[in-house]
């Protein structure tokens, strides 16, 4: 029986039970408003290593391995692991997961990583594929200036409209009827190009996206907003946010006091400088795997439906005059 | 019931029906030996654009519009398209997929981006979740050596290990039971590190992934190796594919028999100054789409596994002194 509702969403037959989640990030995450709802901070933003790469690279096997411990997994265990980050061919979570020994599947989706890896992941265990995957995504504030911007030691001045890459990774490992927060569903993305070219305003980029899958899944479904206790974007910041709010009320829906976005609770725009808000892979990742999923446990949140958000480009696309298309997949996690 | 036989592989319920594919090449493709099997032979390798990456875009966006309208499905009435390349950021599948208005999943695997995409694309019809997916893989010689080697204008010497990279882009329509060429199931690979640093030398990096997988799935499934008609790589090209069956050999298999590589039979490496092999994600994705599924639909060959390879690097990483892992994703494809 086919498990589709509408043009982009399927409801599992099963909740897909969360085992558990990790979170890591680095030192000004730490000092941000979640600092408490994280598994580790760690002080270094070089975690170490000799480059922010393999910083990241860190950042995004260490979250892997503590998600495998808490899930009393060993991480050759999983049956597959689903990653993805921004940089130039997903080196953060290559190098960091080389050597996990588990079946692979590397995703690219910007900033929506987390989104399709627990999509993809929740689909493999309900069509029975596997009992235990991994979804794993990461970004650091450095390595992605390095690649997408200025070098830091430029001291570029950043536009207001710029976000603050998060730096970190989030692994969630995803097997089993816990009778916890479960992923129950998702919809898919599609790509939305509304014509941004400025690569300084990511928000703007990704807001069409996210609205128009946060309508196709409530369209799809049939439900109303009423239904999730909260609608989580991934880093839409607060320009994105805005127009997200605005686009949705054209459609018809009003999600004003259900709406979140992982990138304005991530920092204190009043104290950390960090403009629009956060982003990148880990902003969505690390709120979702330390804070929002805490707050599921304590049943203080039961249905949110977690939307993270991509922005697609690079900097030779824009350089090239391209617009930046963005895509949202949203994931439905439940109490089961 | 777990559709999981050992540690990587899983084999569907039912075949997963090709409708149809599509393989769309460039100049040189269309010179070597293949060239009676593409659908569309491209003599302007900027396929009318003003840059390469917008060309590579141009022939992903072509190949997808010519395998739907050979399936007989609109693009947007896909429920999913699963997509992949090599340039930063994916931004080839991104920009030539990006009005297909379709929902969609992007990947990276370097080179084993339609070994990657058929794999999931199975499971998800296989699953429930979908009953039409589009795979498709795009590369470009011209992207790819600027991104990853030397301008083209510079003029560099290759080394007799390089490969060249293949121009072009192979979409595959799944769905339906057409009782032709089907997937049956896929192998999974995991990351597999041989400690290769040499960027030049490709085949070298991805043959102990290529074998991992290979004997993985024999392993997996109790079959012997003669069970398949042929044993088909990716672009492990001349030099991989010796390291390769030493490699099967040495595990207790023997495939010299049955094994081709798509980066060997793509070029004719004594007029065409190819070198190693092809090589890209097109590689593997033209040489099926085009020649093993035509090959296929005439009976000529009943049972194959079709297994591309990747190579986990980015010019980052490999400046930074690390080594470049392998990944190979099986496909198990039967007439049915």
């Amino acid at each position: 029986m086919l498990k589709r509702y509408g043009r982009q969403t399927v409801l599992f037959n099963s909740p897909v039970g969360i085992m558990a989640t990790a979170s890591v990030v680095g030192p000004k995450e730490g000092q941000g408003p979640l600092a408490a709802y994280f598994d580790q901070i760690e002080a270094d933003p070089m975690f170490g290593t000799e480059s922010w790469e393999k910083a990241e690279s860190k950042f995004a096997e260490t979250a892997a391995e503590m998600a495998a411990k808490k899930a009393d997994t060993a991480i050759g265990d999983f049956e597959y692991i689903i990653a993805g980050d921004l940089l130039n061919q997903s080196t953060g979570s290559i190098f960091g997961l080389r050597n996990t020994n588990a079946p692979y599947l590397g995703i690219f989706g910007a900033c929506s990583a987390m989104g399709e890896g627990m999509s993809l992941g929740g689909m493999l265990i309900d069509g029975g594929f596997a009992q235990k995957v991994i979804c794993l995504a990461s970004s650091h504030f450095c390595s992605a200036e390095k690649q997408f911007r200025f070098p830091l030691e430029f001291g570029s001045q950043r536009p207001p409209t710029s976000s603050w890459t998060v730096t970190g990774s989030a692994a969630v490992a995803l097997g089993g009827t816990t009778g916890g927060p479960s992923v129950m569903g998702c919809t898919t993305g599609k790509m939305v190009d509304m014509g941004v070219t400025d690569a300084n305003n990511m928000g703007a980029a990704m807001a069409g996206a996210a609205a128009d899958t946060i309508v196709a899944h409530l369209t799809d479904t049939g439900r109303s907003t009423d239904y999730y206790d909260k609608i989580i974007t991934g880093d839409l910041g607060y320009i994105g946010q805005e127009l997200l709010l605005a686009l949705v009320k054209k459609k018809g829906y009003d999600i004003t006091h259900k709406h979140i976005d992982c990138g304005i609770e991530i920092f204190d725009k009043n104290t950390q400088d960090t403009l629009a808000g956060g982003s990148g892979c880990a902003c969505s990742g690390v709120t979702f795997a330390g804070y929002f999923y805490d707050k599921m446990k304590r049943g203080e949140l039961n249905k949110i439906l977690f939307v993270p958000t991509g922005a697609l480009m690079s900097p030779t696309s824009v350089q090239q005059g391209e617009s930046i298309p963005g895509i949202a997949h949203a994931v439905v996690i439940e109490n089961a």
